[in-house]
């Protein structure tokens, strides 16, 4: 018996990444494709690649309404839309996974000072379960909402929040510099997302106060348990997939670090720590569900943490099958790799 | 029951995506890997990506005797270097599929013309099956060696055979344009592969007659009836994965070529021909054993074919696959997937 | 004295690449720049990395009226628009290379087939020069009004006069396979120009028969003599610059034809015939104005030639300026690279 | 009266730049080509696009005599093998532009620490000036040996120095992200520089202390006047140009940076410091001998600084010109440009 899930938001990439990795489930099966734009065509002829039953489905309105049998919805539309749609699905008996930034904080405040828009029904803040998976699995396991988190905080807290915990980590002083491909700027028709304008280039955005700043501040502190300050700079990169994020961090007993991450992660099946002082690289997690985590001691109170991800599947597609296993008592690693694709 | 194989060459391009492949196999199970230059270090550490238990085996050397469990040899070596592993495998008992050219022609004669060199097992010739799976699946299911077809003929011969069946094609005047993603040059460190001279660029080159076109015209013969003449044009483009293949094609009934086509892929499960006039990209079929086929009617008696396929899958390790599944009476897509990886 | 000259449809690709070349010209200089849809920015906010005086230059409306000392105008504008501008740059006395289409045939029937518009002002075809330089040089030298020629024609016919003047060619039976950098395609805000969407992938397009053919065979007969069939499949690749136009061609005494090419193109500044056999590449005349020929024989009456341009420079911008040399009796070669940027 | 140069290391990346630059420069001219490998070939076979009198010169060795008429040699070799072609030129009479590591340290010390060899001409090292060309001026106009800054150290210090002076970074915090096109890493066919190896890839490399460490805080003191520590990690991208290196920084009156970096590069040709809150990119400086620096506050005492130039101009060749027009009494910008190529 497989479980009939929804997808609003099906033509962007996170969308399409969704449908890919749900068409390889064993026990999801997609039912309902909804789409703001496209809405009346075949799956097939707006996303390239798209084979089989699901790409000859045909799109509905994003806000069309969804067929008693799904039990199960994920939301990848734009913050904001996502809102409503997650609402009425919940109010509709469905589970729900979102994709968008509308439920990962916990409090109205930050979310408008974040994305500067009134939320509507931040009443459902309290149940929202943020689904950093490795730290949240038990909330996840119960949670009828789970708020998928951003890519950049993904690839962030991953190695940061074991060091907090440990207590060895200088809270005030944390540098993340991100360099993300281009898919995590979505699919809209804009100039300067065009082929020549990213392609040979390289450049820095989104300062001083980058919208995933806030999620990240938040969590680090939710789940490491103590208030930090992130000096977060995102970089946009000349490749379609792969977000990788160095950690410029200042602390005690830097050399204890590799095990701390060691320990932290030796059990997860998504996360890989490397040896010590090996680099690791985005070809390595893409097309694959992993975080990968290096580690370089520089000084006596001064050490580099990279990590890498694959910004539509971990980042994204992936940690929302992975968090969908969760809430329905699947193999939490059901329909994902840890296998990257390459080259 | 999982059938233990083995790949030799396992750390090329072709190598890895076969191991890719065979780690998300639910029958086939990666007991033995050989490689020529890597012998003894950790396959996780040659290649990007590979994560789990096969990640963590240690390479054998390319002529390192296989264990006895083995059922089934991949060969992605070198051609020359391919035969003798061949025949070692096949006198220890062993199944195999050589991604070589080193089986894919009939005569000694012609092997030689194309390569240069003279075949040292020109004897297993006769019981050698040219694993173009479309049309030679009922081969193949009683085969103890099979010969996958190199990519440039896969993406050439899938469209051509159909309308050479049906008499229709000016056989003497084929001509074939061909666009390849670099992986197909291998993973040599040659520089006139390196990014910077790659990147940005693209050039013709093995004229006036690739190794591929004895291949091609050999078999467009035997699996279509009619002797040919083919122009055969290849280029290299700035992208990993991915061949397109143009055939400017003369004829009659041009207008019958799609229903041809249509009719002849109809219940493939790797083969899409397109609406008559939309054209395919490389990568709708990036990480997917698709083919896909558009047709473009430009005169009374022309005709322009495109095909697209992912060169290291339907191209090489997704078709060895396929052949592997029909020789073990497996489901003939097991483990390999129509749904391309997008963006 | 340098002349002032003026661009119209300043801000697309071509458009920047002519104000490029201009700030580096000796004789002529950037003093009106003109944009469809950015009128009164600066033109360093709107066109990374252009600097200096023009840089900090306002730019005006594509329709404005242009300053009385202007004495020559590059349009870039589309195809329908530029007309109107020419028009109006001629009436008030100044010389004109329009970068569009609208000039480039000698009927309106033609014009109209290839463009589906009527076109306002086709009594100015009579005086209009088609400027492939190397073939019209002396006519070009008398024009008020150049028409400059397409990429693809111009990359495709390069190589293919001399032998329609020899007479050698099959001229019912010419098949041209382009293949072109994205920057062809335009600067605007479209979802199938994204990077993430062009990346790893090539595509053909324009098929049964693209605007270009048309061109092309109206000027393979003006300028070789024979009435021709061109057979033409247009492809786009993921790099930002650069053309290789693939030409399968039949004949007599091929083996001549390379000494004809050489023969006609000895004294060209801008056309390199290379060896017999060997085969050009894009990145050798990236950023030059250069067009780089190699020929392949491959059977008795069959050839393969391959001719490589940067479309935005022999293949828009540059050829333009080489023209406008040409006009004002400067040397041919003024602001003008042969040398390639590389890598 | 053109004054003869030399190039030794000419058919490398940087190789190819000088030449591209000393080809269109009005007072320098190619003389003599010299190369490790390729010693009597023609410099247009191994240079793609290398045209005219250049292309047509053959290589000698990288240790032949070189010619009387002489003036100006660049040497682009390798550390360790450049110091003796440095050392042999000086010995003949010539002015040099290393642009190896080999005299870029004041210490055989230093020098040792960061390339382990031995220096074989350390007595050289008090004659040798460091051409950071904007803090250097005066002391290369009368240099006999300059000394050319690597492209790490050419992005790190040009927006570093002017706050050293100012007296208000935090200089024991200096966190320095760097992002470079793959060019950076030469011309070596190495596997993990292979187009399949580095596309759609990004990943960090050279901890825990890259060799141009010693080298930026060598001179940031040397300009700055204040001892620095730095904490530096380079990554290395998907593309062919551009540096990209983004600057974490703490201190006093951050409001004030901006201002003091506009003041510092006010009259300055070829360094641009964009309007506070602007952020560069690698593909508005692409083609250019420029550095573009933009600076965003972010908190009461920190500001992230980005700075971009293309690594083969600003970061090495055009640095090399820009040095030896001022050794030879020319105009600073000779044969340079500020204008981008671009797309």
């Amino acid at each position: 018996m497989t479980i009939p899930v929804a997808i609003l938001g099906a033509t962007g990439y996170t969308g399409a990444e969704l449908i890919r990795l749900l068409d390889n489930h064993p026990d999801f099966e997609v039912a309902h494709l909804g789409a703001h734009s496209q809405a009346g065509k075949l799956t097939a002829d707006v996303l390239p690649g798209c084979a089989g039953a699901t790409g000859s489905m045909t799109l509905a309105a994003a806000d069309a309404v969804l067929p008693d049998e799904v039990e199960l919805v994920f939301t990848a539309l734009p913050h904001g839309a996502a809102a409503n749609s997650v609402k009425q699905a919940l109010d509709g008996g469905k589970k729900v996974v979102d994709l968008s930034a509308d439920f990962r904080h916990q409090s109205a405040t930050t979310y408008k000072a974040a994305y500067g828009i009134n939320h509507p029904y931040a009443d459902l803040f309290p149940e929202a379960v943020y689904g950093l998976t490795e730290f949240a699995r038990h909330k996840v396991a119960g949670a009828r909402l789970v708020a998928n988190p951003g890519c950049y905080p993904t690839s962030t807290l991953l190695p940061l929040v074991p060091l907090l915990k440990a207590g060895l980590l200088e809270a005030g002083n944390i540098i993340v510099d991100s360099k993300s491909g281009t898919s995590g700027a979505g699919r809209s028709a804009k100039t300067d997302l065009l082929y020549c304008e990213i392609n040979e280039s390289v450049k820095a955005y989104g300062l001083p106060r980058h919208r995933h700043v806030w999620e990240m501040e938040e969590w680090a502190e939710a789940f490491g348990g103590e208030s930090t300050q992130i000096r977060f700079v995102p970089h946009i990169l000349p490749m379609t997939r792969g977000m990788l994020t160095t950690l410029h961090l200042s602390g005690d007993s830097v050399n204890s670090w590799h095990d701390i991450l060691n320990t932290a992660f030796a059990s997860e099946p998504f996360v890989q720590v490397l040896p010590e002082g090996k680099l690791p690289s985005t070809a390595a997690v893409k097309g694959s569900n992993r975080c990968d985590i290096g580690i370089a001691v520089l000084g006596e109170q001064q050490a580099v943490i990279v990590s890498c991800i694959d910004n539509l599947i971990k980042g994204a597609a992936g940690q929302a099958v992975q968090n969908a296993n969760i809430m329905f008592g699947l193999d939490e690693t059901s329909g994902l790799s840890a296998h990257a694709i390459w080259p």
